[in-house]
């Protein structure tokens, strides 16, 4: 049984993916960050960056934070959606894994940020975020031209870590952003099709999460608007 | 023999004390990103993300780029400074890489960013990013609080991670900082003593790259600013 704690953001959702794919039991932890929950002790002591996923695997003992270590545990633990065991193909899994987890993921999280909740005057750093998320879907989309799948052939962890973000493609670049990205978009609709993302987003249904960006959530999640530090 | 594309920027660093560390034998290819050259077509080939570090290990044809890609698959090649093999301790692994690399690193380096090179107005950036960095090097001090390194009793690839990044610590915060965060100092000190730190930093010596931030390195570092896209 693996104890998973999530919300319904890109990241937690590239988990939900993994474990609906690898049809691995596992029990639901909400934890409502506009509530401010991620900062509760008990928590901090299974995640102490305060972010969701995490996740206890109840079978060994571990916990396993940030997505994309989970992808990559769950994905040893299980030995599925791994490529072949061979130094060129664990270059390419590593090198994309990363990529989307040091690059799409952060550069995209902070278009949101500047877009959707920071104040005027905000105009370079909407600029350079929204630069740079375009720049990396584009990489992903170059990199998906006569490749089915990030690595090649084979369905892996890299397309679950791409899958949370594409998903967020048209919030972050507009709708047409798509005609654009083809192969990207193409990738999208084959996951999101799948039984195991129909369920991953299907979790909307299980929890209500807050869903109002007030005041309360805006303390808990902006916390350098009104830092301790500083 | 690993060929190894790098500039002296904190990633890189990583993967020079790692390198080092495992007495792999490497040759030196740099990538000076000031006069453009990780656009290069050549390059891109290598790295389609358009930055340092990235490697090409000779022996099994491998290419890897993202520093902590780099690690990870550095570590797995030699069986060298990883945790014993063991759920619990490849979650940590796994989780606590991830920390530094999708927080400790993007984070820091948007943090330089505003706080050198963006143009005014960026006060809420700049807050931003300096209250990010601080939260993010305080749970690596605190993690760093009754254990000699970030694993527990033995020196990791995450321990080279945060290396990297720790030597950032006066620049990003002021000199100041480290009365705050005395553990990491104490890791900073006793890894930057060690020869392959010493031979890691000796790099500098190696190639006279641009310092210049000038129009031209601007154009090459900062192309949100003269976007080809949007």
């Amino acid at each position: 049984m693996i104890t998973f704690y999530y919300n319904l953001a890109p990241n937690p959702m590239k988990v939900a993916l993994c474990l609906e794919e690898m049809g691995l039991p596992y029990e639901l932890k909400p934890v409502d960050t506009r509530k401010g929950e991620q900062h509760h002790p008990d928590y901090l002591t299974i995640n102490p960056n305060a972010k969701v996923p995490a996740i206890v695997d109840q079978d060994t003992g571990a916990t396993v934070f940030d997505s994309n270590a989970i992808l990559l545990y769950l994905a040893e633990k299980t030995g599925r959606f791994l490529p072949p065991e061979d130094p060129v193909e664990r270059g390419e899994l590593l090198s994309w894994l990363m990529f989307v987890a040091t690059g799409v993921g952060p550069f995209s999280g902070q278009a949101v940020h500047f877009k959707r909740d920071a104040p005027d005057p905000k105009e370079y750093a909407v600029n350079r975020y929204l630069f740079e998320a375009r720049r990396h879907y584009s990489i992903l989309d170059a990199r998906l031209a006569g490749r089915p799948y990030m690595l090649g052939g084979i369905y892996t962890i890299v397309d679950m870590a791409v899958w949370g973000w594409a998903r967020m493609v048209p919030f972050i670049l507009g709708e047409d952003a798509w005609t654009t990205f083809p192969n990207l978009k193409r990738l999208l609709d084959e996951i999101s099709a799948r039984p195991a993302a129909q369920a991953a987003i299907a979790l909307k249904d299980q929890h209500a999460f807050k869903t109002e960006m007030d005041e309360e959530a805006r303390r808990h999640l902006f916390r350098h608007v009104t830092p301790q530090w500083n």
